[in-house]
């Protein structure tokens, strides 16, 4: 399977990308994290986006951390999906034709590795499957949750 | 190779949304447009979403018109890639942690149509040089033109 | 006299919903509060919403999370007037022509339930005299502060 | 049937608010127009408001034509549902707790009048099931257009 | 010398309402503090300002509470110089033609003292010399400020 | 009576100022009109603030043109009321404490007018006669366009 | 003297950037004019900003098209004054520490060029003369206007 | 080397201010740090501003404390390069042409003190290899958090 790199400004945004990585094991998808700067590091962060698809990557998050010029940066040095985090939602606006961002917002960091999952298991029915299983998992918590309510009014 | 649907609440849309159409054509990218309401017509829009993935389907596109409850509900009754345009930014804030959508904004149906030939390339090498072969022409416009202005000062 | 429907899209939101079940209780008006989803259990919020008016309510509330897309589902699966809370505000901007959401703001919960019960009294002369007494109770403790600043100052 | 009363602040919003008023007629429902304004005829306003319920009317739009004050000003003067067109939205978000208005908001004069229709039918079956074949009739113009489109594609 | 009236729409206002009546007290400008409701007690309301000029008052401020539709209100009711607090920002946007409110936004309580007692000042030299007075005061205190600072670096 | 003075900051901002001064003619108030601007001839500026009572004026208008700036550049250097025209609004959120600047909105030019009006009338019975007359004027307009509309329905 | 570049982003701005140009000539500054896109052409765009001050030039201008990344691009690969124009005041917001981008809104453009004229001022003697006759003649301009007026009120 | 003024409108700024000065002492640039007002000293503000090129100024900051109206009057009294903090972006939107104000954002105390020291680098080699240094220092920092987060996972 392709890997999925999880790319955030700054390292005091772990905590934030953490909920990412997790939701990515959670699905068994390999992924990477690092921490790359658009305008700290920036010939380190074109470097990593323009080398992804040969290095085995198949979508680019950029969580958290001025992900707006980031998301922006590895879009413009790579065709790979790149899937941008909440703070990325101004300047997506702004994104030229033919430079897409995939933006997701509110719970974005988990929501960008669902995001991800999605893309892979376009062409993974193992993965589709597991997607399907979650989703039925969150619509049978709702449903006890109403049948408690209901016991309890 | 997967199919992109794209959707739009409203036939007046079909200006907009032809544009997409063009572009997935560009990339030879099998398609299907239809018209499907969130509001005035749910069953049916419901219904397409959850036979999506096993009709062919491997990106989902609410190119627009009431884009923002369309993308949602067509999220909420499919686990396929979800891409949202220019007027469902506001709506995608309030997307609930799992269920994502994908926004891209100005620009957003060539955008989408963009992003969804690139979550396709994942998978398909063929598809994945015609999207590098798209962005070194746009890099050799902006050359000429730069060219060109330096002739001219 | 026909039940009123009190909805929420997560049981994270029953604290919110409590005020507005209290105010209908009040009124003596007969209510049912649910936990449906219109992302997560899409199913089974439109099969509410399409059996309402045969189950004897008379208005539907959607009173919180994601309440946007809830009462904009509801809306689009019943005649039933809808009336969504605090956070349908930016969605029921984008409600098609035909398909509207009554939207109350600040102090949503309650005032969704004091809308109720004046929908309701519309043809029902026992509760357009309590609505009628409530209010007048209002601008009573008004006049009371009132009295005793001037008594203060 | 109870009467509806559309309210406008200044002559100059008759073409929206005539909208609002076919509407109306379309379904069968007894109506009056009023130019009556919160700020220059502030007195003739309250009296209205406060005769409303007495002189047959069940609902009250403010449809246009700085709505927001005067559906605060309806609101105040009258236990009966009211509602503001799109203009209200901002103010209504000030509404005290007790005081609500409905807000309806783009293509806000039709929708007042549809959500008016829905108060009404809440107690009277003929009225609701006209409303229901007026959804119909929305769904099959889209299936209608949805054919056409996969026929021309 | 005219009174000026502080209103507030209830009486949880009090707090900053009382910076208001303070700094009146240090001009030595008569006034009363009065709860009023737009909403809650609205005939109330409009008699006061209706009598407002014959009961001696030069300068109505509705300083906190509601204060949108309160200033509204009042101005519809009295041709007198309605000053307005910060949550009337919104609405005095929406003020017709002919019935203006003057809004003083940040620190809006004192500020709308200051503005009343300025307003009072144009034909009382008296006031206007003990405005002149505390804005010398206010100079001196930056220009102290700015001498310790210097000692200081 | 004593003076208004109204400032634009261009020449370009004339036909709006006009109907401010068309506005103070009518209520028989003596007005000077000026172009002085905050940043480009801001010695100018500050003088004639700082003159302005003892030349006579009782109120100064900053009627438009980089109007957020130039009312806060009178209000310090004058404690003369200042009025604010539209453009106002941002910078008046902050002007600091003890500096009001009343801003007037929509409409802003006209209203301004009337504010002044309003305020020097605060001392001057004839005029406030004059204001009482002008808005029984506007109350009698509604009156007849509403006889107009019903005679039509 | 230092040379100022000033970069577009498309072609499509040149009638914009055409005006910071002439500005710049006014004042007998040397200038370069070039399209680079921080997203087409991003390779190109890092290189001619980390080459720019061993070039000789003083100031960067970011003038329009897709500024708001350009000058953020810009300023993560020179430390360099860089100024960017009306488009790029969201995207400044997120600029990291350490890592500034000046801002200058409307008439963007041209301010720009004055700010960049302003900077190599600094340390320009005969340049900043011309800043202060071209301030000078903006004045004479005012108030040749304001005589112009009072002759003709 | 010429000096940079920070100014703040009141001394409640000085921990904003302090980051700044601290900023200009790094890199070993003269400063001095002043309060003045836009508002509560107007004459004493501008005659700073007016002898600042004189007095061997060459930069003016106006850190924090309303600095929208502070940044624009010092810009209105002189055409050395002025730099506005956060609460200036509003603001300086409406700079009148010919009258530029450079706004720095988030970090805006520190990042002013940054644009102040490039500036000053344009005609400063020394100056300007500090400012290399320190960037290359912060894209270290980077890289060995990058190491440590690879290291750990």
């Amino acid at each position: 399977m392709k890997k999925v790199a999880v790319i955030m400004g700054s390292d005091s945004y772990w905590p934030v990308v953490k909920g990412a990585c997790a939701q990515l094991q959670e699905f068994g998808i390999p992924y990477e994290a690092h921490i790359l700067s658009a305008h700290r590091t920036p010939a380190a962060a074109a470097e990593f986006a323009r080398g992804a698809r040969q290095n085995g990557f198949g979508v680019l998050i950029c969580a958290a951390g001025m992900a707006a010029h980031l998301a922006g940066a590895f879009a413009g040095n790579s065709t790979l999906p790149v899937i941008g985090g909440l703070d990325a939602l101004l300047a997506t606006v702004q994104m030229p034709s033919g430079i897409p961002v995939a933006t997701v917002a509110i719970n974005g960091a988990k929501n960008a590795a669902v995001l991800a999952a999605q893309i892979l298991a376009v062409s993974d029915d193992e993965l589709a499957a597991k997607l399907d299983e979650a989703r039925e998992k969150m619509a049978q918590q709702i449903a006890e949750k109403e049948a408690k309510l209901q016991a309890e009014l």
